[in-house]
């Protein structure tokens, strides 16, 4: 069994859905009200999982087995868990996180075939928390792709076909059905300022119910 | 359930049992007889997984919690298995490494305190292989701490109190009880020629029941 974190709110999507322009905006809701934020994103997060991190994007004369990024992936997240996350809100913050296990989910899992299995062991033996509340982005994956696409990264767009985002998007899409209480899905396919009003509100009323003292 | 590779043959011991001596006389034995070996050792054995090494023995300014450690292990191992030994068993080598999994049970189980069962899920989850034979050389602590400190590697050996090696040497000797058949025990305490005959004449009896072709 996974303990949930109500002061940890994680934000999930696709290519492009939004999420490093939404996270900030959680972040100000949050200060509004008067909480100590600490924002943070995976893999990384730390100075040891941030070198796990490199390891894992870097090019390298040698490709890593499926398995192998795995592992990686889920050694910076019980690194990031134990020695930034925890801390943290042991210390009373809250804890934006763009990107969270989700993402293995639907990225490993979904759209690069590892045994869901195998996710939820490492899942459930090595990371051990979950969020509270997850925000999921929601986007049309040409809609996702034609905004990073504008923001000039088409590069790494490339390496991948369409029916790889298309999974992603899916193996989201099927956890939100799964746990519905905790994952929100909200449709980033609108104008910014609508998006951003829909985050508020739920950011806002989800806070009211876990505020500090 | 591991599968068993009868062409694989590992060393185990704690510090300074004199596994790295006794892997040459293991490689020399084997090409005598005409097979063809590839010497190997753990954490690393290919690039990606010594860059993974360097991740676990490097100095960091902050240190990986105990599970991160096991899972950057395991990371390294997972890749040394796909990448280079069932590569090399496939195209009919032998492979002959100085420490593998056994080494992840004595060091992170019985010495570091991390769950054995944590331990053997990722073993079969993620190695899923097991050397045909392995030559556990067991030493006294003291005897063998003297040996790598008349090599002039204090250094090492201080970061640890005794109790630390002997919780490895116990953890070594639990697993070779639960396994008689694979794990070999052979007393490294005595003089280096004592030890090479024993192994030598292990190593051709067992190497005569698998050659190749
Ligand atoms: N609702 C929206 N409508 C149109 N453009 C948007 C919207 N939200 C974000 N953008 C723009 O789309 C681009 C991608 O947004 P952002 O970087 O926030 O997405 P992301 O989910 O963090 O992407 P990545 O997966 O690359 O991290 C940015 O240029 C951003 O300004
Ligand atoms: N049976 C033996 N008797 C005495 N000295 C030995 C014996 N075997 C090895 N040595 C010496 O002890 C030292 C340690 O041996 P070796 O490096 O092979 O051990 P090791 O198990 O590989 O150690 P480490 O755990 O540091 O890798 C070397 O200087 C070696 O020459
Ligand atoms: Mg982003
Ligand atoms: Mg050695």
């Amino acid at each position: 069994m996974l303990q949930t974190l109500p002061r940890m709110i994680s934000l999930e999507g696709g290519e492009g859905a939004g999420k490093s322009t939404v996270i900030a905006l959680i972040t100000k809701v949050l200060r509004e009200l008067g909480e100590s934020v600490v924002q943070t994103r995976e893999p990384g997060g730390t100075p040891y999982a941030e070198d796990i991190r490199q390891l894992l994007l870097a090019d390298h004369i040698e490709a890593p087995a499926k398995d192998v990024e795995v592992l990686l992936m889920f050694a910076a997240r019980a690194q990031h868990v134990r020695k930034l996350i925890l801390p943290s809100i042991a210390h009373g913050a809250w804890v934006v996180c763009d990107r969270f296990t989700d993402a293995s989910f639907a990225y490993q899992g979904a759209a690069r075939g590892i045994d869901l299995q195998k996710l939820e062991l490492l899942n459930q033996q090595f990371v051990g928390v979950q969020p509270g509340l997850t925000l999921l982005l929601d986007v049309d994956v040409p809609v996702g792709l034609a905004r990073v696409d504008a923001r000039g990264d088409r590069d790494r767009i490339e390496k991948e076909p369409a029916a790889f985002f298309e999974a992603v998007r899916q193996g989201y899409l099927t956890r939100a059905q799964a746990e519905p209480e905790r994952i929100r899905v909200i449709d980033a396919n609108r104008d910014p300022q609508v998006v951003a009003d829909e985050v508020r509100e739920i950011v806002t009323a989800y806070a009211q119910r876990h505020l500090s003292a």
